[in-house]
């Protein structure tokens, strides 16, 4: 359902608090770390609200940091689409203008025969990525094309071409294999010939610079991708939406949606601080937590609990704003057990003045099983909390 | 899933209730009106059979009347549409003929200079309104053209053109503010530039027959609309489908779906024995019972509650007339405390003698939710009926 045109305005603010892979699953050990976190707040939340579980993507699948937040945000993952390379530079807080061509980029080992023999570079360190990555910037030069490398972490590179002209449907020069040497990026249309001819200056160019180096001496580049404009916040939902988050990605993917980010917290007070400060200008705070995810990936079980209990910590903070509609999930699931992201639904609380209760009353995924919002998929999230601050008019006469 | 490929006759009756705006949500004070009403022949039906919730239209999406009955006759209201113009007529009992094109017209003040001063007239009674919209049915007269004004309630009127190459494809004369000049009906279509005309002289004539009136002295009209041919219940479900509706609303939209409509009943009671007089003659009977939506939109708790108590009452009298399959649920929510249409999910209760059973043994939203129906959208629920009536067949080989 195209919300956009029942959008009305309503004096009422909307808070949507992401805890990044929130979800987990339970064992014949131990329930899930959100089911033994000690979280007497969101359990207050889930008791006065409605709870349930959400699919970011769809059942069984597993989604990553991109499609995750797509849904919350109410943009199916299937329909809308962050590119690789779109991503990269969200991630680096890298602003992509229309018409920038980026791709992400393998520093990558080729033997003498050109062949390659490590698409990682033996995953190079930071330290020694970052001066190889330094000399490139020093070092390559396109005729009328602003190139720019910019590291990430061990081996990855976001490499973005700036000019007019440029069209970024090519095919990618990482055969993502050893074996074989690096491919040509071809053309997919024929206006994308000079974008494939300045590719391959550039690949040789980075051959000749690096030849002396004995791990990083070449670049396989994938997922060439240009500045995608996704439908605005503003545009979608009338809402005047701000972004709190501590990472780039996360900062990155809200810029993306034509929110406004704001400060630049480092941790949860600083964060809650930022959104009492800017209240009054936003009808939409987005605010992401970082550290159950991290945790989660880490297999780190305690750490995972922790983080959750340190986001349960600054709920009344955050209902003391006067919050309208606050919804409470996460991405995606990071169980600890997997060390991983994962397909499993994640937990969500609702709650708003005219939410409705259900006879769930603390805050699991166990518990929100039996929840008012039932098992559905993320994206329907948005609505429903339009629905709750009054901003979506009546479907038909 | 199109249902009618697997359709084959039964010798079954289906019976579907609609109490509208029969949902609610229970908030910290009290439950439902459903929950605290007190509704034994409900909860029989809910202990012997299986419940649910279903969204009418989507989540977070309220329903109008419209889409909330499609989907519980098993029509994707988001792929069928019943046009404003459409609607107004069936609320009239005004039959639109093909070719016919109606729009919703708003009697109007316009000050000394043609500008709007107000889009409802001053809300005029509607004594007076009637009588304005008299003098308009004798008084317009359009070249080769049949006009019918018709009055609804205040300031609304039912306006419809009859003649061979009319074309609904028009744009509002109604900005939908005021201070600024009705606008002109724009044809959308070539083909419709002659209805264009054909309003604009309408529109004149209104105002030259009404400048001596104070208040109502001209008319706005928008959703210009055809008659649409919705695929019937006949053709559709290969179902003798009938109709027992006060209200003209409920009536039209039946109508339009090729049902009979039967009667003209005041109450319950008549609508009971006009069913149970027709009962030979159909396989599928629609209920509608409209008092919980009224009190629901009157923000009348004790008034909704006593609505649900008055339709459970005749459910003993519904069952022994032989039903094989009843459903009982609503178009759409109408919390007494919004005193509005709303998105929150509507229960459902079904019967049958193969339905099932779930562990549900009252019917209530929050006991719902634990049915064995689940949360699904409301046009779901025609394949369930239709497949308890034994009227689908297996699917594949």
């Amino acid at each position: 359902m195209d919300l956009t045109p029942l959008i009305q305005d309503a004096p009422t603010k909307i808070m949507l608090v992401v805890m990044d892979g929130l979800g987990g699953y339970a064992d014949r050990l131990s329930g899930t770390e959100l089911e033994e976190a000690s979280t007497p707040h969101l359990d207050a939340l889930a008791d006065h609200g409605v709870t349930g579980l959400v699919e970011p993507v769809g059942p069984g699948i597993t989604p990553g940091s991109g499609p995750g937040h797509l849904g919350l945000f109410g943009y199916d993952p299937e329909q809308f689409e962050l590119g690789r390379g779109a991503l990269s530079a969200a991630g680096l807080d890298f602003e992509l203008r229309p018409g920038d061509v980026a791709a992400r980029g393998n520093l990558c080992t080729l033997d003498d025969d050109g062949i390659i023999a490590d698409r990682r570079a033996g995953r190079i360190p930071d330290d020694k990525a970052a001066a190889v990555v330094a000399q490139l910037q020093d070092g390559v030069r396109l005729e009328g094309i602003e190139v720019f490398f910019r590291h990430e972490r061990e081996h990855r590179v976001l490499v973005v071409l700036r000019a007019d002209g440029l069209d970024a449907r090519l095919t990618d020069t990482d055969p993502q294999r050893t074996g074989i040497p690096p491919l040509d990026a071809q053309p997919l249309f024929p206006d994308a010939k000079r974008t494939a001819e300045h590719v391959a200056d550039l690949s040789n160019q980075v051959r000749a610079l690096l030849s002396g180096q004995p791990k990083a001496n070449a670049i396989l580049l994938r997922g060439f991708d240009t500045h995608r404009e996704l439908p605005g916040f503003a545009e979608r939902y009338g809402l005047r939406a701000a972004a709190v988050a501590i990472y780039p990605m996360y900062r990155g993917i809200a810029r993306l949606l034509g929110m406004d980010v704001l400060g630049r917290p480092a941790n949860l007070d600083e964060q809650v601080g930022i959104m009492r400060d800017a209240w009054a200008d936003y009808d939409y705070f987005f605010l992401h937590h970082k550290y159950t995810d991290s945790a989660g990936e880490d297999g780190d079980r305690p750490r995972k609990i922790a983080a959750i209990e340190q986001l349960d910590a600054v709920v009344p903070d955050l209902r003391e704003l006067g919050v309208d509609v606050l919804a409470v999930s996460g991405d995606h699931s990071t169980p600890s057990q997997m060390a991983a992201h994962s397909w499993h639904p994640v937990p969500v609380v609702l709650w708003s003045d005219r939410c409705g209760r259900d006879d769930v009353t603390t805050f699991g995924e166990r518990a929100c099983l039996r929840g008012g919002l039932g098992i559905r998929p993320t994206k329907d999230l948005m609505a429903i909390m339009l629905a709750n601050a009054g901003r979506l008019q009546k479907y038909g006469a």
